[in-house]
């Protein structure tokens, strides 16, 4: 048996008779549902749509498929759609700075198989993690940045990135603001983590203004990035307890654990085509 | 406009095309798909599915949508259907003994106009709760239970609820074991909360032993009720944070939020068509 | 033998010896120490403590406890402390608007003898509570406001405060927002519940702000009036999950189970007098 | 400044005068206390304490504190005491399988300098992590177990701890039974994570019973290990949700998460000298 699967998601205005049209098209052409979720919002009247198929059986091929859904479905009902399979394997480069966390847990899960990923190479502007991408024998790139060098830093980095045929970025806790050029090449497919429950704390230093504060809870958001620093739209949040005990330092320790579960889970449903991003909010179908 | 929608729940075995000829059905005959719901369970391949959607403009009326559906439909494909309206009001019975927490919970919901159902009565084996009942204008029928009387008492509630035309029962902390018989006359319709994380500590006094366990988390569990005590399909769980700190009473306490707001909960869930049960275990589309 | 306990709470700047002061002399005057937390902040140095002692054996009667322990050490060390019985029944004003979620939460724990706690009076700018108070037993107060009328009517509130020796006063999503003046009279004695996570969407329809963000967390913060509005010492805060599925009246809903529970538990941490605030902070001893 | 502190932790039957008598001395010997945790159980009348005081100016020096407050106090008042210091570096050492992420949390915690811990072996039944252990630059025995070489091997092992000093053994998903002779060795100083909310699904293969019985949360349970197996004293628990969508692979995957988060913080509080075990219960001050 064919074990792959075929991923749609799609978005489009709403009108009647979009998901018959759709899973007409699969059941037609010899596919097997085995997930659909759909969703209309209510105060757009958008319609979004995920579908995974079974492809044993099913008429056309993997080099076609989206060419003959394109023709016989999306273009007639002005479906903004994209397919992929459950064998692809997806490309993510790493960017880190300083602090470990992150780049550890997504390293470790990728060597164990938890993710059908590939990581090509990790970017950072310090060599701190030289060592540690090498014991994951992945390829590492210094590149320092400085206000005068940024521009060209970052057409470097745009050239690495295409060279190893990169599908997405993560910043793992990289402390660098993208410049909007860099940001827009990579459009809903550079993933960040914010240390704070976004809009809470934006900006710098959120530990310190979440102490400062006397909040009982501290966050972490994973957000897609885009031209307005920690505005973009949000694909994982969570929450942790903490208590007057709590130094700043204390936070720091407690949030290394929330960040790292929180962009995990991000990176996870980026993988599984199950986030679709609309305007500056996004529909993550679990 | 007509804000009235139509929900269709069903399970079945899977094969090919259920989701294009649900569909299908629904926009040949004008529907507007608001909701979709679907799973395959891949370890026993069946299939359920929940749509919801719009009646403005579709072709069959509220009283034949149901056998329409039937013939056209889940006859030829085997679907085990059922269709409801957004705008049916359920009639919801409570029982309760001598804990309030879940009665006050679920009468001010009721009376503020959360939640679209009607309840025609309260059944007790004890008269605590009559002038609560007489606040919230509540018929309170006291009807004690002996190991004697139970046969008897239990048919008198039976006709209670028939006179009522009680669509589904919620036991509010009621301190009574149902027999087989009643439990069998309303099957996947009485709902119940039980003071633990099932299947941890199923039985009396979970606290106690909770607390004995010396556990850090408390938990509350909603479940429907089957011939076996505690062990009913599983709607909704949750759990809370204990310390050394808190003794057995303290537990009772923190466990009263749990047990309401898990039960009411399942109780929202239930009301709107979002749980299906199939053996012994529970899909809930959230 | 006597169920009364003592409790003590207070701060001041840290030096060696604190702790042993206040414990020689419960310990000296044949108190016996159930309950003893202590902390030191480390970045202001700034000492906090909460004890709690059986009264049963004390040599200092209720009366002349808290002068003496003033006398013999909270003068010497520096302390601002305060010692409160568990017999003592506190005396809490509810003030609300047009949403009865939090009321109704409340006066039920009342009348179930969950908290030990007296309500003399409720405040409301609005005749639509009338009826529940009427079913609990407690006196009810209309007192509009417009901006015209604000200054008198407030002067009036306050009197019946005064007149009914309110202890405390909860704002259950009390939509006025109270003057300067009103909240000096009353400091750290008001308790408000906001609906989101401070200090995100601080202000106006925190909801629609939170749908319209797209965040995946909403939020609920029980805090004190201050002269700053929403800036007040948080006291407790708690997130409960949302999806894209949730429009704004679905948020509106989930977060009144959040904001009923988290004002809950602010209410019985102050019952119990397990909130020090300091500066804009607060230390919860739980 | 000497930023040593040290930690009493200690328990004993309640009586009157315990708290004074063992802050008067710390204070009488120039000692300041930055934290102290006292809780009597009023079930048993059992007393708890935890106090860390800052060393700097303190009359006793390391080696002798813990003789000294022996002789002066603990003797005295019945106290079951144990003193040691924030700069003592603990010895852990590592047993795991054939599942990596905890041990690879773990290791990145050590290595980013997290914790104040050494890591001086690890050991296991299965050659798998031979390369990582390499990675981290951690010595790795591996002693595989069979019925017939169980005793041997373990004998084994107790060698290996002793040569390394051991101070406390961390199983990382370790999947052979310990001997009782074995866990008798290390009383309270064996630290083991199982893969569910016990005493929910104690045993074998938790995450098939979970999804059999259809839960929605799922949980770990890090605990002592005593000779009865999945029935030590719990240092930490927590649960995650999960739906009708996740197969027991998904369990597994989002359990992992749980794992190695509840297994860390069951390490850390050890390593601060958070919890008291007494009984089958342990009282975790936070």
């Amino acid at each position: 048996m064919n074990p792959d699967r075929a991923i749609l998601t799609g978005h489009c205005a709403d009108k009647k008779g979009l998901v018959a049209a759709i899973t007409e098209w699969i059941s037609d052409n010899g596919g097997n549902i085995l997930h659909l979720d759909q969703h209309v919002d209510p105060a757009t009247d958008h319609f979004f749509i995920r579908v995974e198929w079974h492809l044993e059986g099913f008429v056309h091929g993997r080099e076609t498929i989206a060419h003959q859904f394109q023709t016989d479905v999306a273009g007639r009902i002005g479906l903004d759609a994209s397919i992929r399979f459950t064998s692809d394997r997806l490309r993510m480069a790493l960017f880190v700075s300083r602090l470990g966390h992150c780049l550890w847990d997504i390293l470790a899960r990728c060597e164990s198989g938890e993710w059908n990923v590939e990581v090509p190479l990790i970017i950072s502007n310090h060599p701190d993690f030289e060592g540690t991408a090498q014991q994951f024998g992945v390829p590492f790139h210094v590149i320092p940045i400085t206000a005068e060098t940024k521009a060209d830093q970052e057409r470097r980095e745009l050239e690495l990135l295409a060279e190893h045929n990169v599908d997405f970025i993560v910043l793992c806790r990289y402390m660098q603001v993208l410049s909007a050029d860099f940001a827009a090449q990579y459009p809903n497919r550079i993933i960040n983590i914010h240390h704070s429950f976004l809009p809470a704390f934006a900006g710098a230093k959120p530990y310190h203004r979440a102490h400062e504060r006397g909040v009982k809870l501290i966050g972490a958001t994973a957000h897609y990035v885009t031209l307005d620093l920690d505005e973009g739209p949000i694909i994982e949040q969570d929450t942790a307890r903490v208590s007057h005990r709590d130094a700043v330092q204390d936070m720091v320790r407690l949030g290394k654990d929330l960040e790292k579960i929180v962009l995990s889970r991000a990176i996870f449903l980026h993988l599984n085509s199950q986030v679709i991003v609309h305007g500056n909010r996004t529909v993550v179908f679990t």
